[in-house]
């Protein structure tokens, strides 16, 4: 995959609220670097707690027809035929995805060189760009466990074994992920997600401007290629 | 725009079902017709009547939170700036489409020289291409009666003045929309959308090949583009 440009090259950024949950987050998360990558833009990833995001507002995931849940299925297998990136349905749909969320947010941390002793506070700091690479290929390849291989990703150890996978520290990062800074961390990130007016996921934010969806993709890298405008 | 080829020259036929309560169907009124002309298709325009859709599933098109609605204005907005598509949000929403939707199915039979004293087991025929010039035309006009003009298009008097501006004889066009030739039609064409797996709109069938929303555009586009497949 096309890894981002350093932050020093990099003139724009694109948020990225994604949920290991979502589907169209996972088509996402290898689409947006390469667009980035075209613009000389930074994907800072950002993950989001649907299920809590979700509370209170009604909204049921699973709430359909058959026939839409049907449609729904085989929309993603043309997608994923369509983009080469393999997609296979996973046997458990959805599942708690906070543990391996919070692990994300542990290799930024690692990557950065911060250990869990640091105040929460620092939770604050999502919203600057991550360490891009790190986070990007373990971001990924968490996604690649559970749309491709259909792996219990709510489990710590296939977590650790993604970590492993990638020479990190499998110890580490999932003593890390159980501690309260990861978890402060994520309800940070998921509520400042909600004050920006997130609704689902995957969302992009080019400046100011939303976009809700892997199918405005095609907005995000019209904006990305036009500069960033003011809010409007 | 561009009208569909005749029935004579054209091998394929995208069905095309809408509402016109459905901003997306709006959009995809004026560009399915494009898409369609680039590979020599016929659009089979099938008027929908999402809330007979709805009725019973749970699904309530209001329900979503604040923020959701706000992006979706927005995000038509961006649309319609794409697509050169003029857009303006409607006073009122949704709206009581049925007599609307009769309206277009009362247009087809007129183009195709019946009468209402058919039987209705004429309803059928709904699953034949519709004379296309005369339903697309007076189909859009309708879409921008509510669409640009934010007019009432639940009165029959609205419809009646979007046929006299088409030249169409509005008072027969009004009297016929009312009789349960029309009503029966309507119910018909639902149904059967129901029994192939529709859940909203716009739906698109290629062959067996089903798409929802205008975001599948560039599928249906690529479905005509390779011919029809057989169902998967």
């Amino acid at each position: 995959m096309t890894t981002p440009t350093s932050e020093m090259e990099a003139s724009k950024t694109v948020d990225f609220y994604f949920d290991f949950s979502s589907t169209n987050s996972y088509f996402a998360a290898f689409l947006l670097p390469e667009i980035c990558a075209r613009h000389n833009a930074l994907v800072n990833w950002l993950p989001l707690h649907l299920a809590s995001l979700f509370r209170g507002t009604g909204f049921e995931v699973m709430a359909m027809t058959p026939r839409k849940a049907r449609y729904l299925w085989r929309d993603h297998q043309r997608y994923s035929e369509f983009t080469g990136l393999p997609f296979k349905r996973p046997a458990h749909f959805p599942i708690k995805t906070s543990a391996a969320l919070r692990s994300v947010l542990t290799v930024a941390r690692l990557a950065a060189g911060k250990s869990h002793a640091d105040s929460t506070s620092e939770g604050k700091a999502a919203s600057k760009p991550l360490s891009a690479s790190a986070v990007a290929s373990f971001a990924q390849e968490v996604f690649r466990a559970y749309w491709v291989f259909d792996e219990d990703i709510s489990d710590l150890n296939v977590i650790g074994a993604v970590a492993r996978k990638l020479d990190m520290d499998a110890h580490a990062l999932v003593k890390l992920s159980e501690a309260a800074t990861a978890r402060s961390e994520l309800r940070a990130i998921t509520d400042d997600a909600i004050g920006r007016g997130v609704f689902g996921a995957p969302t992009f934010f080019v400046g100011d401007e939303m976009f809700w969806g892997k199918d405005r993709l095609d907005f995000v890298e019209r904006w990305l290629a036009r500069g960033i405008p003011s809010s409007s």
